[in-house]
């Protein structure tokens, strides 16, 4: 019944012809003499590791369903590459909003629309998750601007929000489409895709330390607090797996969420954690609150919002990176207050205030742009897919058996 | 029937002993202080990635067929290792040619084994394999010797041409086996084996620009420009995909190929081009005519010739790398042109002469040696495998189920 | 029958919490300004490396099991990541026994662990392996300790006894472990297990020269030497595998261990050789002593000791690296002899008594910590799981099909 199937020979070729042509025409004209810099200097090695984690680890990490292998490789890898271009541009038609630009910082970036397509896993359809990536990076960036330019946040860290921004921006798309029947096989994984899935868990931790680091001015703590804090959460994952399963079985979901938790909790401050103890606290909450948040989330909040949280984004990067950024905001302030002797309390509140503001305004942002376009990607003209057709790769792959 | 079988018992091992033997006799008498020469020295990091890229990225790459997954990674792992042990002779038997030695070169010039072992893979067996990869080097090294010392191409240029080699020889090689049955089951891909070349893909993208910047000497601009290639052509790959498939599909294949196309096409040029918008057009270009090219050989010029190229190398690698090759003329041109005024038209004359004459060298020296080689591969002392056991694991390996 | 299966609810978690604050106040207490001892420093590509090497390789090295792959992969990473810390602690508390410590000897202190775990892959519950691993490395660093203080061995040539520490000790554990029963189809190995196994062997593969040069003065010799004795051992491992295996195919287990002999082999000297070719002579060594070894130990060694070594370990790390430490007593001697032409006999004496010693006390003092470890382990306590419950993911993961 090929005149049943929805064709996207109309829509994906042209969209993308016409954003290439974009970034093209753009590159063309403005970056004559640009060259330096977008290149990656002397921190190639690093910049390597980030894009190997982005593209394959995150690749690897989404296959989870028994159906959807082609389309968590394929298609995350066409928006990674299409969402660095965008991010070039972007960021450098922001140049004048005070953020220096670079190809790590896009590569950084582009790590939102990782993280969101994870949360629409299998019910957009390629021209949705262009359409959505796209509209995505603009709307971090503006954040990011207004995160620099109004509440003084240094440019590095703009980018670390990049966690909460994409999970929150996700959960607020993916509510906007209709829910899978209950009884659906199609969205369970088998042990062939957590196998896969595993392969890409490792590949991110592993590179984690070098996300976190890369754009840090301190980079030997950055490392170190990393790692410490990625060992101590994935310690706990197995420990809490064991404690909250069933006949206390480990489960591969939570230890594919829960070991990573560690990185995205310390993202906000492992350039400037000085003991390594806090860093393993935070490793070990991040990954208490993933796994509490997994089985709170999936049994309360999702069926209360009629949210479907395919691969589980909310808890994965979502709530460790709220975490974080609270433990920022509370070391920061511990830190100063020590230094000043608790003495200028109004300065401690304005900071307070601001850095509360920050990612508030990062959170609210990714809700309410994630809400309009998830409106926006189920009109008709985006072509949305029926539900029966979710979670399977037949629909936009031509797979022979 | 294991009567029926063939044994390699007594061919593989003692031409495996063989030639490590004489590898090491070799290095025994001529390499007592060369220590210095060959090591990586501090380009270790880019070392590695391209090992990496050759070893594993290959490996995996090769794995399309649904039955020949061993052979596909083991063998290619064994011609590397011997691949790379045979450049270093023949590297330093040339050194009086003007040639320069080391590990680094070495590993990249046994891409072209990788390149020509798709052409052929699932058809030869071990022994003719082995073979073709240390005839395929020596003339390799020939042909470079050639464009070094009478056509003044710069050293690493000439080792860029291995692309364009590997993917002519191949082709010439293949034409000289015996076509499969038409029905044949055994020479297509499952979505497993899909996937783990997928795999395979994204680790040879992700490290390509180590591989154009590892000789380079502006690696900054290699990498950079590489890395803009490579994106333009994986979007393109995606989008020319959906363009020429049935009902708009995605098909693997494609991807497979297109997104590797921008690394081959800017090989030759990623040092020295200066407008990252000629990389993007470079990159477009190598994954529209390796889309194209996929179309028109299988469809035309691969009957025409009763020549099957398993894993598609001559798309894959040849046209783009000829497009590259013909690209770098008209860069080069141009930029002489421009900064001469146009007035020394001889002298520009002059370099279009020698530089068409080195990729053509390249090319007619690999399709000639490629086709003596499928001539001498298919004599009877190499125990040529009937076309019922192509593409069959179990001819070769201990498998159990 | 949830009822029948082991609930490692009560122990794992509890374990794992205990340990995890142990380490915590440890670190509490006495790491507040030792960031810096700890610290990557200037080496972070190759500690990346040789993490990758451990979590990533090892654990998909080990996934020769058709039902074990979570088991493989998961517990590896577990283990690895909890062996990090204890290390750490354990390093730092043996300071004054002259060993210097850091996060890079940490990593690769534990492959002791992840090379015992494979001789108990499948036999031995979490909380077995987690003990083991925890008194495996207090063991290994006592083991340390004593070359160190008494035989004088270098630092660095301390740790790099860590392939002959974990092979014996993994063996001796698992010989206090009943053996299988003989018509058991579980420990038995798939195509596309072995496919994951080799995708992890090459990670090891292309990671060893990092492993050996990540500790040693003259780096550039380490990567040179290792990377040509991992070539040399590979194409012997091809060789040797088609010319012991019934009709000269090749068997994929053969290739696993072999191609890494040469790593282990060298991995003693890989600082000091001067001449690249003792280097291929230590790899062919290594990979011919471990095909010999894996045909007798697997016919005549293990049966007669009622041991099984799921991975065979013994003969994968063990033979080669029993073999590296004869040749770098051999090597010294000899150079030693050369340097002072054969007069100083007694000097040369002491050298050969004091290396061979460190060897030996290595190999003993895993063997009886072993042997002791594997009687502890089979206590009541520890929840011994049964015969018919071996090689199941499905008793320790939740598992939908």
């Amino acid at each position: 019944m090929p005149s049943r199937y929805l064709s996207f020979r109309c829509s994906v070729p042209w969209l993308l012809l016409s954003l290439q042509t974009l970034f093209f025409i753009y590159v063309f004209f403005h970056f004559p003499d640009g060259a330096n810099i977008y290149s990656p200097s002397n921190f190639y090695p690093e910049f390597q590791d980030v894009n190997h984690m982005v593209i394959f680890g995150f690749g690897f990490f989404l296959m989870v369903l028994r159906r959807y292998g082609f389309s968590s490789t394929g298609l995350n890898f066409l928006l990674i590459v299409l969402g660095v271009q965008c991010s070039v541009l972007v960021e450098d038609l922001l140049l004048f909003f005070f953020l220096s630009c670079s190809l790590a910082k896009a590569v950084v970036s582009t790590t939102a629309v990782a993280i969101s397509t994870g949360a629409v896993l299998g019910k957009a359809n390629p021209v949705q998750l262009i359409v959505m990536s796209l509209v995505e990076l603009v709307f971090f960036y503006a954040s990011r601007c207004i995160n620099r330019r109004f509440l003084q946040v240094p440019d590095h860290l703009t980018l670390m929000h990049v966690h909460l921004f994409g999970a929150y921006f996700g959960v607020a798309v993916t509510s906007r489409f209709p829910e899978p029947p209950p009884g659906l096989d199609k969205n369970r994984s088998t042990p062939k895709s957590e196998l896969f899935s595993m392969l890409g868990t490792v590949f991110v931790w592993v590179f984690w330390p070098s996300f976190n680091s890369i754009l840090a001015d301190s980079k030997k703590e950055a490392v170190l607090n990393t790692y410490f804090a990625l060992a101590v959460s994935a310690v706990a994952a197995f420990m809490l797996s064991a404690l909250t399963s069933k006949d206390g079985k480990f489960r591969m979901t939570h230890i594919h969420s829960a070991v990573l938790a560690g990185g995205v909790t310390i993202s906000y401050t492992a350039h400037s954690i000085q003991h390594p103890w806090i860093a393993m606290i935070l490793g070990l909450l991040g990954s208490v609150i993933t796994i509490l948040g997994s089985h709170c989330l999936q049994r309360c909040f999702n069926p209360a919002f009629k949210l479907q949280d395919t691969s589980g984004v909310h808890f994965t990067f979502g709530l460790p990176a709220v975490l974080g950024a609270v433990a920022a905001v509370v070391l920061c302030v511990i830190e100063k207050g020590i230094s000043t002797q608790w003495n200028n309390l109004s300065s401690l509140g304005y900071l307070v205030f601001v850095d509360v503001g920050a990612f508030c305004q990062t959170i609210s942002t990714a809700l309410i742009t994630g809400l309009i376009t998830g409106l926006i990607l189920n009109i008709k003209l985006l072509k949305t897919v029926h539900v029966s057709k979710y979670f399977d790769d037949q629909f936009y792959w031509e797979v022979s058996f």
